[in-house]
């Protein structure tokens, strides 16, 4: 069953239209470099996920003082190379689809750009080719090749649970920000800038610390009557956050017995017109009427 | 379908009966500061969220000392102006209702109200302006205008589901408030005050730090015996907090279900002796035969 | 509905056999202290929560420098004032009661003597006084009178969900000191004494500290394979601190749709002898005899 | 009901042939060491326990230093008396067992051996014999004889809970790691050495205790930007760690909803149509007559 939204990606990744011995060139890369069915196409992939991986490792590796440091040349000159090795494969994807702008524009093509950004951006600001990692998304799209389909599958159960819980995640998000503007100004104001809470900013970043539990230390109330509210902040801040754990578990135990609530057919009775019966009823349950043979649609 | 708490605000807001001129006037104006329904009063309404937001903002820059610091006079005027204006808008309200005190009592009346005072006590208790970003709470009325009235219900279901454990949160909370101080209490006598254990509220906050598992590490235990004990705590509060959780996830869960699920009556068909008739069926569902009046048994 | 401890309870409180003039005396005296029919015995009931309340609220004030400091005789006055109240009432109830040592022995019976306990023990080990807050538990018999019998059935309610997932909760807490005992030590011998882990029990505080996410901070690891290990910890504490949550809202929930699942009759079919009929039954499920008229007992 | 992986350890567990009297003596020795039926056995698997916790404690007071400094030689001795002994049992159960080399590859068999290895390679690399503590896994084999096998049921069902979202987790896994690489880098490039994000891998380590919400406060954000970015990860981390929660919760409840819940057959009555029938059903509830072999319908 393809979504709509695969069919669209799949437009975007379509090869370009072969008019010539040259348009059969480019369909033969194209094969080779978005297809997964040739052996080519397979070492392509798998390639390509090492160089992903190793291109990481050596960003992670460069930021090690004892490594990057006496190192720095090697890491520095990997990296370049990589990321060239990155922007000619890049190039190459552009000049093989049949719409390059499309693909350009495609959740694809926009990690497959961004990823190649930070080496050529340091060039302007240093630091930022750490950035780069960025690059671990692109192995989403490599995933395919390693029969891994089933677990696309429970991560895009996990999506649209969280996606059927949207509204409500959003509700909570702004009930969670009004708690900590609120809260975290009350607190600057008992507890004042001598104790750690600067401004009203600074205490609101206390007040998400304490109410997330993660409660780092860097900034505690100091007077009794700054504890006694950080202490009901914190009880309240569990009972809150109870919350998006059960909008995430009723959402999947839903989804789990999904096939237990009673199967309604899409029927309609013949005579009154009236819907939402159950698969195995046999007569219309608002006006007697016998009901067509039941055509169980999964 | 309006909820009675609905109307009963609605009342508070009702207009002032128009017996004259001045009365259309009145009407004319309520209807710009209370409704959303003309183009003037829905421009009415965004404009308040604009104000309400700059009025924060202005509240939160102020406290960051670079900015609040060398623009202090700004800041002070602009929190000035807006409290005046915010006060003009309240005395509006408050002319063109026709109940006035109802309204200054009702919820919203309260806030509109609560939100002015910080910057008028400042005058006698410098410091407390901080505290007028309350008038966050104000965007709740003004959602209206954004077609949010989905996320309102989404608001009002999570409202409800933790109403409806109500009474299992209040028995939870008084085994917590009983834990704490118990606990605290024996730390405050094991670890004592050269421990940072300096009095008994003191160990009733660390208690709480610890159950919620925020644990800021302020004020931690030092001897063996004490760490024994936390290590308790922290097994036993963990144990203790997944209680909220399942108040909250089993509300949910039935929430979801309770819609789905369709009540079945206890009645039997007279002609076949079939069972299992959803409440609202009027016709046997296996043979078709009329039902008797459902007395739907809750 | 009395449950058998309720019994044995009511049994553990009865008023002392009264054969005389004398025990009449003694049958009024537990009227009113065990009682709470009589408007006396309300009184005596509400008396008691206050002066529960207060005597823990000075062992409170009293644990604080800066109350505790100038006003010591007073507290140290009024602490032994309502112990020796205490130990009146507590000889009072066991002079009324017909098996006084059955009352000792009960669960409140051993709360109030445990109650009187430390004021006399601080004489020998000075600082024990302030355990004797362990007398909010007196609260708990006490409730009765505030009509909180619905609370009391819904801490009935927690307490057995959490006795019905007893021994999952056992192995649970096995399996979590197994892995505290064995990551504890590996982080001891990575880390070693000196960057905090002092010993295996410092280690074992430590593992427990992280896997139920409070993390102090006060013993953190500094080498870089004991933050990998740290790090693995945490996600596995995750993890496995999930499993109480879910234990107990899976029971929470089964409690909460237990109405739902079929009721099933405890009435067995008189010709073969097999149960588990669902009440709504007319016919044996297992011999087709028909089933007498189905008592439908809750 | 024995599950396949039970069988399989039977059979590494299995008496060596009997083909002499040599094979009487190992058998009857086989006997004590791996049964539980005579009394013999039974005591042998009580001391066993007995020895395993000793040699345990012994490990645990060593490292304590008030301990371990004054009794070093009394300690070191203990660990290699008690090392020898387990030594001398692996031996003999490798002598007794049919298969030796299939029970020396065998869960409990590997277990055995790697807890006997620390002291000797303490020889060699000191400060390692602290990991002998591993040797509390064996207590899982002896627990057998405690009548602990309705726990062992638990234990197993909680497995088969966390078994059954395997793939569920490794995927959440994967996209926690995906987010903590990217989001470590940022604060790596944010907030830079000099705040303590000395390198991408301490600033991962920093992500997961975030995340996690551990919080220690080894490593906090102290420029603006960092602040914000960190509160942005401690919502979505608790957004994100709600999902193995709520994978361990709806996995639990199915698995107790799954019991409860008598599966229907789609079975109609051929007498008076009712359906509804339990699959194990074989007369019809409702008017007794037989109902047909009922097919079970998964």
């Amino acid at each position: 069953m393809s979504t709509p939204s695969q069919h669209h990606q799949h437009d975007a990744f379509r090869p370009a239209e072969s008019a010539g011995p040259e348009g059969g060139w480019r369909a033969h890369v194209h094969e080779i470099i978005f297809g997964i069915e040739t052996p080519a196409g397979r070492a392509f992939d798998i390639g390509l996920v090492v160089a992903i991986l190793l291109s990481i490792l050596v960003v992670v590796l460069e930021s090690v003082p004892a490594i990057g440091g006496p190192h720095a040349d090697l890491m520095n000159g990997l990296e370049w190379f990589f990321t060239l090795l990155f922007t000619i494969e890049y190039a190459v994807r552009l000049a093989t689809v049949r719409h390059p702008l499309r693909y350009a524009l495609s959740f694809y093509g926009l990690i497959d750009l961004i990823s190649l950004l930070p080496t050529y951006v340091s060039l302007l600001i240093p630091g930022t080719e750490a950035l780069l990692d960025i690059r671990i998304l692109r192995l989403l799209r490599v995933l395919r090749i390693f029969k891994l389909s089933r677990y696309f599958e429970e991560f895009t159960r996990l999506g649209e649970a969280l996606a059927a819980s949207r509204r409500k995640i959003m509700v909570f998000l702004a009930v969670v920000l009004m708690a900590v503007l609120i809260l975290g100004t009350v607190m600057y104001v008992v507890e004042g800038p001598e104790n750690g809470y600067t401004s009203i900013p600074a205490a609101m970043y206390w007040a998400i610390v304490t109410m997330t539990t993660v409660g780092y230390g860097d900034i505690t109330p100091k007077t009794a009557l700054g504890q006694a509210i950080a202490s009901f902040m914190m009880l309240l801040g569990w009972g809150i956050l109870a919350v998006p754990t059960g909008i995430v578990t009723a959402e999947m135990t839903a989804q789990r017995s999904g096939r237990r609530t009673p199967l309604r057919s899409t029927l309609r009775c013949g005579h009154c017109g009236s819907g939402g019966h159950e698969v195995s009823s046999r007569y219309c349950r608002n006006c007697g009427t016998a009901l067509p043979e039941p055509a169980r649609s999964t």
